[in-house]
């Protein structure tokens, strides 16, 4: 096991009924900026109970944060803020949502432009307390100190950390009316955030491969129903639930970790405006098949844990494996190929130029580079 | 699922050579109590990289808190902390010096006698901030707000709550030389800790089935090297690593919790001395045999995902698991009848007069009383 430090202040509020708890969680001097996205919430019923709950708050709104929120947006809340003198951010919404408010909560005590801060991680200092109500199981941002936020002026899109939230309330009721596509994407988001930090090396940690397949596992188990359309309440609380617990550093103390499907996905979402998650389950089969090589001892352990799947032979079984990975995510209902998704030949060769360019050495190995994203990419034409 | 609230902000610093790190942790200006328990960190090196880690802090030492702490210490303690006026306190050792110095904190706030602390948890408002350097992988003392305190002329012995640690050191090589039945209490005792939040209701949360089902596997899977005597680092990381992640919350997010076994547990401790964890392995066979009714669904599900147990007969199955859950105890080294270890029936009695006297209902539906207590100690004799 490696050494690591593990630090995740962050306050869960789960369950039915909770969002009218948050103004317990605000002190009431405070002066809140609600960020919302594009007003689903206001069909479910949401922003109403939001509303009742601070309703002896001083709040202002701000709304409009698109999926993949980007810094033009970012750069007219921040204004708002400031305008306002906010010293709190509430976000309300799904992941695009919180990421975006972690960037105006930064943003609230830098003078310069929030762009800087997302290039620049040393320019980060701090930033003024947040707290979240998520409506869409998917991202995990709601219990960690990430963001993606996107440029739509260089259609470039990057990683950005800031402070925890101080409290994140998880209503599985809230996502009783999200569309299916959202659902598909969620399901795959999570369950690819378990495999960037599991399907590296063996022997690592015997406690983090379980809890991941665990996550794994659960995630496959409740899928079919979620994808059917059943509105279960304990099924959305476990993807609820498992969605925010693979990415807050639970299954990640101690081991090594991969994110090359990500950083490839990232430019698939800035290059052709896919679902971040949709994109996930398009390349993670090409990862797993062209990095076979180096992930081989994983990738037998995670087919035949999770999936039940063995052979003798170990290409055999690889190539199984990467099969049923890439028909879960068709079981979702998501469209696993480039080429399905009208993703041309041009934008595989600007992905590997970019990759070329900013000279990526990704992955737990630090072997993923241009040629093997190309490779990666090809694989899932 | 059920509602819950999930916060967990101890700061886990984990790994070889971490010691050295608590510099950074604790301020330059403060006044350091150090907790020791008896001398055994005198041997092994871990005095010495405390001592040489704090070398420019104010520091002062209190030694021989106990193995089942007892308040006639930490009176004591409390006295030093405020003449000399400490306003931090590091505990070093395991978990008998961690809850010691849980109470010892919060007795640095409180005018009166901290045993008042202890038998009236609406008194504590506030602890001065603790760090813990854990030396030995058991109670999970180190990442979460409980301790247990015993009362040495009374023969009682409670459970008292109070703040997180700021931060806790886990360094696995402290752990090598721990005499082997601190080894066993400490697995016994992960082990339990386990089965308290897990072994209740079925259908609860898939996902914290899981994640419990993963670190009672995981004990099982590395307990044969290091009741053999093994020095694995990796097996002591990840020993160390399942008993904190076995109290701290992860695995009861959303459950029923049941803690029957550990009450009954504290008894034998406070009128014979056992020590906690071979407590614990001496009275949950005699919980799951006896609340089998209750249980059964979980017993099954237990059975077969830890132990490959499966029969047709559900009466014969849970006889195969209880046997087979005893035997791993056995397996540690641990003798697992309260005849072997010298109790007497008259104890057995005791402990029933006290449940009966304190009206105690235990267990995820309240049905563990005096009379349930007396069939789980006599199927335990």
């Amino acid at each position: 096991m490696n050494n690591f430090i593990f630090h995740n202040p962050v306050k869960l509020i789960f369950g039915k009924g909770s969002i009218s708890k948050i103004a317990l969680e605000i002190p009431q001097e405070k002066r809140v900026l609600l960020t919302f996205g594009g007003g689903s919430i206001k069909n479910n019923g949401v922003y109403d109970q939001v509303k009742d709950a601070l309703k002896s708050h001083t709040c202002f709104e701000f709304w409009g944060i698109e999926p993949n929120p980007t810094v033009q947006t970012i750069r007219r809340a921040v204004e708002l803020l400031k305008r306002e003198k906010a010293d709190f951010v509430l976000a309300v919404g799904g992941g695009s949502v919180l990421d975006a408010s972690k960037l105006i909560s930064a943003g609230a005590l830098y003078e310069g432009d929030p762009w800087d801060l997302v290039l620049k991680p040393s320019l980060y200092k701090k930033s003024i307390p947040y707290g979240t109500v998520i409506t869409l199981p998917a991202t995990g941002s709601e219990m960690n100190r990430g963001a993606v936020i996107s440029n739509s002026d260089t259609k470039e899109k990057f990683s950005f950390y800031s402070s925890f939230p101080l409290f994140s309330v998880l209503d599985p009721e809230t996502t009783f009316t999200l569309p299916p596509y959202q659902k598909a994407c969620g399901l795959a988001d999570t369950f690819v955030h378990i495999m960037e930090q599991y399907l590296t090396m063996t022997d690592e940690s015997p406690l983090m491969d379980r809890w991941s397949e665990s996550i794994l596992s659960t995630i496959a188990e409740i899928s079919p129903s979620i994808t059917k359309g059943d509105i279960n309440y304990d099924n959305m609380a476990t993807f609820m639930l498992s969605a925010t617990m693979a990415l807050n550093g639970f299954t990640a103390m101690g081991v090594s970790q991969d994110w090359a499907t990500h950083l490839i996905g990232h430019e698939l979402t800035a290059l052709e405006g896919i679902t971040h998650g949709h994109t996930l389950a398009i390349v993670l089969p090409g990862t797993m098949w062209v990095m076979r090589a180096e992930k081989l001892g994983k990738i037998l352990q995670y087919g035949k844990r999770v999936w039940d799947i063995e052979h003798s032979d170990n290409e055999t079984a690889v190539k199984m494996i990467v099969a049923k990975t890439e028909e879960f995510f068709k079981s979702l209902g998501l469209k696993t190929r480039l080429s399905e998704n009208g993703v041309k030949e041009s934008t595989i060769q600007e992905i590997v130029r970019r990759f070329r360019e900013r000279d990526y050495h990704l992955g737990e190995n630090k072997s993923v580079d241009s040629v093997k994203a190309g490779e990666i990419l090809n694989f899932v034409k």
